[in-house]
């Protein structure tokens, strides 16, 4: 399903304004270059390419179908999809078990187990992979940016989550390598996809936003083991009655009790996020790849105030402490600090600081063996902060073996910095408070797995 | 101050490094249209203006000078503003009580008594009025978006905060009225400004970043009227020991004993915020300026995801709860709706939700009594949600008696969208979370009103 050396796209229009016409025209747009076959009974040609009635006309191999059509359509055409020996079917069709159409749905879950099908779907976005290039997401171009290649895989039950998650990871600058929304999970569920992706070589990070649970038992061995491989980061709605109601009305998802499910994810080692800004935060920081040693975070700011707020902010979590600068560090940047800058956690460099003492401060508080976690806080508005303090941070980040993160916040100049931080593997985080819980989850998985 | 006839700014400079040439060119570049005079010993000229040598060579009577000189020389300039009969001050120059050099400071405080100057700082960025266009900030336009005209206004002790929010909230696009960052408070301190802000006309909204509170007992006083007469959303930094130390050498502040403060904040109706972010989300829904008649929250959205956690997030606020539609609302929904659409809360219109189908859900909600607040969820990523989306939630704001927000996330396209909402009054927020927090926090207020 995800290298494809051949996609049949049913349903394929000539309508713009169909489903199948807008899956067709991301995979030529996305570069894809396996083989495509659009399948539409009532076409000979659709975007310049040949059409067929059926799948069973098509003489190659079919590796992967793409269906949208009409739900009460979609069970013979999965069944001539399972005679023409295609491998994988993304069912992108809504209108089975969240609309109560539960028996339509329990009729393909029969024709995918009956001739080995990995189905995903119904009522879903489906796949993509950034690098063999499948996307069979039925939304614009225009509309959602595509997130660049990288090693954090994304699944979601929801499509329009999944949708928004993924224009947000394009806009942050980090890579993606897979995405999944599997919607009602009528055979292939989360317990199949985070299985492949525990052993998916090009995902270093997993990220999913979960409705329900279908197979408790096996979400729990598997739970067991994943997080000995890599770390998964989970958003799990449903943890109210209205929110449970809202999820089974969704993808009929039963959502169970939440926190059942949450003491069983973090007993795991998972990461718990409780929206989707947070789902964010958390994977921006895993993916950017440096384990910590210890808890101590020094805090590097331009502005003191902002500074207040992060020590505040540290000081008060759960984890996580203030470092105090060793007596080396004081003495090393006493001398190429201008007088008003206090010796201490955090280190002020002042509303005037430039590129060469953030420059000092980095390469000072990054030597410091009493210092574990760097918060470079950057308020790019005042007159000093400009892009060789980008420079100074990106050139630090690459030889520094501790967790680094940057927080900022502003409008186009600030904007612009960020954007070449992130693009240098420089998680940017918008306020102190989203940067801290970054960290604490870092340092919570850093010590899961050196108990297990 | 804050409606001054005549400037005059000492330590202008035609150097561009310098802080006195960039306060004058902002002064120039915003189009303030009293008088500006610049005074220098050493120039006869700058930015093509006569410069005087002190500001007892200016014949003129002067309402505000804003003085950006090293510290050691205040005294004396300032003792001659007293001389000259400069009614008010702004003491940018850093190097006082914050680096120790507090004698210094009880100085300058002793000469502006003397005289009865109205001082403001020192190490301050100083006050912004979007009316008048008084500009005494050093920082460069092209870093920094100046805010629209509007009614919050916005206290900061430190700059640094100062500035990035200020840029923020040009970014998000609601209005602002005066900025005041105020530093050592030397003089003039938060309960003075305060005051003036609580009786200020072109004031609906205040918020206020804290780092110390100097007179205990007046500002219990003033915390007692204000949030009679208008909101008041406070962040105070040195919730911790941590931050109380890093408070105390960033602005000399003694910050207190946060319990008690926050019990204080608390029992008088003031909206507490922890973080920079919180502060910008509490401004903005005060600002939008409808009250809520009661604490039940109706929810649009066209992916179902995000309604799940908006409902989870306000099942488990502490004063909100999910509305119940009336039997009359789903009655009338039920004849436009397609059958996919469970006439619930939250309403989740589905992925192909066009702006008829938000047009019809927004008619009907806004019209039901069960219901007191709208949280909109538009993910812009999915096919139907285009700008007649956004044309139909603007229209309905305009003449809907209840709180609307929206809650949007994504790159490019739907930044677009979420401007012109934001343009039109209508706040928008990046997460259900924060959505939630700015509801509950718009009902907390409320409810403080109508008791009070």
């Amino acid at each position: 399903m995800m290298k494809p050396r051949s996609v049949a796209i049913i349903g394929a229009s000539r309508d713009p304004a169909k489903v199948g016409n807008v899956i067709l025209q991301n995979y030529i747009g996305a570069g894809y270059e396996g083989k495509l076959y659009p399948v539409n009974p009532n076409a000979d040609e659709i975007l310049g390419r040949k059409a067929y009635k059926t799948v069973l006309e098509i003489k190659d191999t079919i590796d992967l179908a793409v269906i949208a059509i009409p739900a009460p359509l979609v069970p013979k055409v999965l069944e001539q999809c399972g005679k023409a020996k295609v491998r994988s079917a993304v069912v992108v069709s809504g209108g089975f078990a969240e609309v109560g159409e539960t028996e339509l749905q329990e009729k393909i879950t029969e024709i995918a187990k009956k001739y080995k099908i990995a189905m995903i779907g119904p009522n879903c976005l489906g796949v993509m992979d950034t690098r063999s290039k499948v996307d069979t997401l039925f939304l614009p171009m225009k509309k959602i940016s595509r997130p660049k290649v990288g090693y954090v895989s994304f699944v979601s039950q929801s499509g329009a989550v999944g949708s928004t998650v993924l224009d947000v990871i394009a806009g942050e600058g980090f890579g993606l390598s897979k995405f999944v929304s599997y919607g009602n999970a009528a055979y292939l569920d989360e317990t199949d996809i985070l299985e492949y992706l525990m052993n998916d070589e090009e995902t270093k990070v997993i990220v999913v936003y979960l409705e329900g649970i279908k197979r408790g038992k096996e979400f729990v061995e598997l739970a067991r083991k994943i997080t000995k491989v890599k770390p998964v980061v989970v958003l799990k709605a449903g943890r109210t009655e209205a929110g449970t109601a809202a999820a089974h009305s969704h993808t009929a998802a039963l959502a169970g009790n939440y926190a059942v499910q949450e003491a069983i994810f973090k007993q795991f080692g998972f990461t718990v996020a409780s929206d989707l800004s947070e789902l964010i935060y958390y994977a921006k920081i895993f993916a950017s790849e440096v384990k910590p040693k210890g808890n101590r975070v020094a805090v590097i700011t331009n502005g003191g105030g902002a500074g207040v707020v992060a020590a505040d902010e540290i000081a008060s979590s759960r984890y996580l402490k203030m470092a105090e600068l060793s007596a080396g560090t004081k003495k090393s940047l006493r001398k190429v600090m201008p007088a008003l800058v206090n010796m201490t956690d955090p280190l002020d460099l002042a509303g005037d600081a430039d590129s060469r003492r953030y420059g000092d401060a980095l390469n000072a508080l990054g030597a410091d063996p009493n210092i574990d976690m760097l918060m470079v806080i950057v308020l790019y508005q005042t007159p000093g902060a400009d892009p060789a303090v980008t420079h100074e941070i990106v050139q630090k980040k690459i030889t520094l073996n501790k967790p680094l993160l940057v927080v900022s916040v502003g409008t186009e100049y600030t904007h612009k910095q960020t954007r070449l931080l992130e693009d240098k593997n420089v998680p940017v985080y918008d306020s102190p408070i989203s940067a801290v819980d970054a960290l604490e989850a870092l340092f919570e998985y850093a010590e899961y797995k050196s108990r297990h």
